[in-house]
């Protein structure tokens, strides 16, 4: 079987060699992508972000069975590595299935943070479209909530819950600042935790306080993930966010401007890729450098020098 | 007095804006860095890496004290949500003095770690260029190490200092795997507590595994930051790394490749940008994304349709 069929027949070694050749930006992802492309799209992808020890993965776990149970396909994309998703990454058991997940239904796949030369962003983009074109309905896409890369990753999701816990003190204020503005469902996990009244107010306050750019007031929800306390109702808000969305002309209007982020990416690495493929452009680049590195010449006017006989 | 002027002539208010202008990705910028790229690579810039609490910003602060009681010109660059110095970065006091360094010799800046459409690394090292470029001899480049983007913003450095505590338990192991590869000196600070001798076992048997490019030997030191204690030493060390630096042909290689990596960023940056400005490119864009959104056309081909008439 080829890997495009492998993909679009859901083969889960097919899907799993996909996502690795991804991974390393091999040629052969790049036209496995384009061929799947037109079967994508119809995935509900969402992310569950969250600091580490938010019981985020433990909420991913209790999302996956809960969709399981409605006879929904279900992919898990893991990128944090304090996740036991992803703890296979760092072990080099880059595709685990969980002994909880003895189930075809669930592909779980868990990327490595580091070393994607491309950006985060755009690999956790092109897995989810395997998963997606796979046919899995629902792809849960986990992150740790810290760093710009982790939140580019976020955009990547249609839905996005932020999961947050009681008495965090002082050090996740941080995380709390950068997380605000795209947070569509909040979630107050560990509710079971005496703070969780002071938790809620400090969270609606910050709440009324980030600008949104659409209309959407961000939903919020208590959970005990570990007990599966709050999972049907925090789905019920997913299903609410995901009904305004359909909805919405201004939140379609971002989608529009996720697919041309996506399609200036691409741009830019396919421009560079063609010009360095031009007889002499190599050499002048290690040239440069040579006079850089020397302090006799800066980059930008090496740049302009280079770029001027290329387009 | 023109900014360039102010850059090279380090006065504090010049440099602040001409960060500014960086940070907002402002057309200026480029022709300021250009400016003054030929008066860089005179600083030594000491990268600091760790996780959140574990003490690495009263290290930095310790390390600035004695650089300064040796009389040196001190700039700190702080890119950690968590840290005290860029607490001001989430409070949108982008220039903090500490009320601790009343004293000329001493520039901080804080950098936000969201909303860096370049990239968190280059605007770090455009940021550090501009310390470089007024004469501070010692640039400390303070990040969490946590994500990709950050470990990226750690090759800035010229020498690379990694922060690990005693008694970090599981949670961590992620960290230093990604790290490990990386640090040039390794310190062990909170080291007056009781799990010291068990975390410095680890930590040399983590750096046995860790196979390096070059034939440093990591060096390792305890410290406690708060009482100011080993940071002579880690100085001593970070001195002896510099030694073994410009001696070394591998890192002086090391130093080349990174210099081509800047490069080829700013060459990616100048052919899109000289590319989109031709005639009706922006419009085969938009008329691309309706496609793709549609799922009509796939991103793939819409790229190779637009650079094929392009160069």
């Amino acid at each position: 079987m080829n890997l495009i069929d492998g993909v679009l027949q859901a083969n889960p070694r097919a899907m799993a060699r996909v996502m690795s050749l991804i991974e390393n930006q091999d040629h052969q992802a790049r036209e496995i992508l384009k061929a799947v492309f037109l079967s994508t799209g119809r995935a509900l992808v969402i992310g569950v972000t969250g600091a580490p020890g938010s019981g985020k993965s433990t909420l991913v776990d209790k999302l996956a069975q809960e969709f399981r149970s409605q006879g929904k396909t279900v992919g898990i994309v893991a990128v944090d590595p304090t996740s036991p998703f992803s703890g296979g990454a760092i072990l080099a058991d880059r595709v685990r299935m969980s002994t909880h997940y003895n189930d075809e239904g669930v592909f779980i796949r868990s990327m490595a943070t580091r070393g994607h030369l491309g950006g985060l962003s755009k690999t956790a983009s092109q897995i989810v479209s395997v998963l997606d074109a796979a046919g899995k309905e629902i792809v849960l896409l986990e992150t740790v909530g810290v760093g710009q890369d982790e939140i580019e990753v976020v955009k990547v999701a249609d839905v996005s819950v932020v999961v947050l816990v009681p008495g965090m003190g002082d050090d996740v204020q941080a995380f709390k600042a950068g997380i605000m503005e795209i947070g569509d469902i909040f979630v107050l996990n560990k509710a079971d935790h005496p703070q969780v009244e002071r938790a809620e107010k400090e969270l609606l306050a910050a709440l009324s306080m980030a600008e949104r750019s659409d209309r959407w007031s961000p939903l919020m929800v208590r959970t005990v993930a570990t007990r599966g306390e709050g999972v049907q109702q925090l789905i019920g808000h997913i299903e609410a966010f995901e009904r305004y969305r359909q909805t919405a002309l201004e939140i379609v209007e971002q989608r529009k401007a996720r697919v041309e982020r996506e399609l200036m990416e691409l741009l830019k690495d396919a421009l560079f890729e063609k010009a360095t493929r031009q007889k002499g452009v190599w050499d002048k680049i290690h040239a440069a450098s040579q006079e850089i590195k020397k302090r006799r010449l800066d980059p930008y006017t090496a740049v302009d020098e280079i770029v001027k006989d290329l387009l």
